[in-house]
């Protein structure tokens, strides 16, 4: 039998994890499950030299990301070749209650993507806003209405192909020295997950109390399994 | 009477709403409320011209913000007047369905803060690590083992004057056109929530399942509002 490796993204100065290397990992599977269990990111991108994170919604599809168009779209009319954008994703998954200030901590995942951010225009610009309603509400789509081109126009969607990027992981119990196990201080992890409440329906839906394409999105449910449940494979 | 106006921070060509201004706030109230109500956020920064969001744990005193040390702290030894730096918090609050895709969107509450980033070092810097604790958790501080000096020298904390911000809200329903009305999907707002599941204790925790200082962080509760109720006033 051969071994295939696992494909990976390359590792550079720039997406190599500078602290607790045993946190990172570079291979596809990683980085794209982290993605895949996420909706909200934080692209940051520099205008004359000021650094900007701007918070919004994403999408994954092989190793290039899409978000919803934000204030780079003005810079990224100036530069049709593309421009720096580092694209991050986390989840607060505990916190982490140590015996020391020092030892607390936080469990989470968390994704850095490197890349130049270019606009998506034209064809490839509709294909990409059904893709984003289908790779969120499955099925959803079709019955939509269809955007109209004033939809289309009114809506900045941004893509970059994944040059580089990294995923940091850290879940775990607290890590007290054993010579602190004496403090009595209460230890352990307080998990948190973003969970789906009870839907507030608009009053003007018709009677249909299972919303096709939502299926999975009941109360209850934990947002990061439903999103890497419903991913395209 | 004298009506005394709100503080509020400058609006700029950096922090003013490129789009929806109805949806910003300016004054300190606004801003505070939402930091106080977040404990992850990223922050962007620029080095030889590439942007990073770097995902971590933050706290605010007055019109200060403070976070752990990352990788920008490489940057800042060589800086000591100061790097650009833009901190952002976000809270997804809900899923909106509508019966187009251009009328999808989401819920949520973030702030946009800007300022020139310094490494915080000496007393300062203790002050800082015991704040942190107590921003978190109140009361916790005094019972823990105290910080070493190996404790504080491997510890990177950042600190930052609020020059500029912005806060940004939706809370709202699905807004359709009253022309899609007839389209059978359904609509409405899944909301979702960053909520404490139940507590895991350390193995060598003593017996006392009331966790001083925690108390608040029960199975349950919000994230938010914890966060904002421990919050120093």
């Amino acid at each position: 039998m051969t071994e295939v490796a696992a494909p990976r993204y390359p590792v550079t100065s720039r997406n190599r994890l500078k602290r607790r290397h045993d946190r990172g990992h570079y291979d596809h599977a990683s980085v794209h499950a982290i993605l895949d269990s996420g909706i909200l990111c934080h692209v940051a991108y520099v205008i004359d030299g000021q650094p900007y994170a701007t918070p919004t919604l994403y999408w994954r599809e092989g190793t290039r990301l899409y978000w919803h168009g934000s204030s780079a779209s003005r810079m990224l009319r100036l530069h049709q070749g593309g421009v720096p954008v580092c694209l991050t994703m986390a989840h607060l998954d505990g916190l982490v209650m140590a015996r020391t200030g020092f030892n607390h901590s936080a469990n989470y995942r968390s994704v850095m993507c490197f890349g130049q951010a270019h606009l998506i225009e034209s064809d490839e610009k509709v294909s990409a806003l059904h893709a984003m309603i289908e790779r969120f509400y499955p099925g959803r789509d079709a019955g939509l209405r269809p955007f109209s081109a004033l939809d289309i126009k009114a809506t900045k969607v941004i893509g970059m192909e994944i040059e580089e990027a990294s995923a940091k992981i850290r879940a775990a119990g607290n890590l007290d020295e054993p010579e602190d196990m004496d403090n009595p201080s209460w230890a352990g992890v307080i998990p948190v997950a973003t969970v789906i409440g009870a839907a507030q329906p608009c009053p003007n839906n018709p009677l249909h109390p299972i919303f096709e394409g939502l299926e999975r999105y009941v109360e209850g449910a934990h947002l990061d399994e439903v999103l890497a449940a419903v991913a395209p494979r």
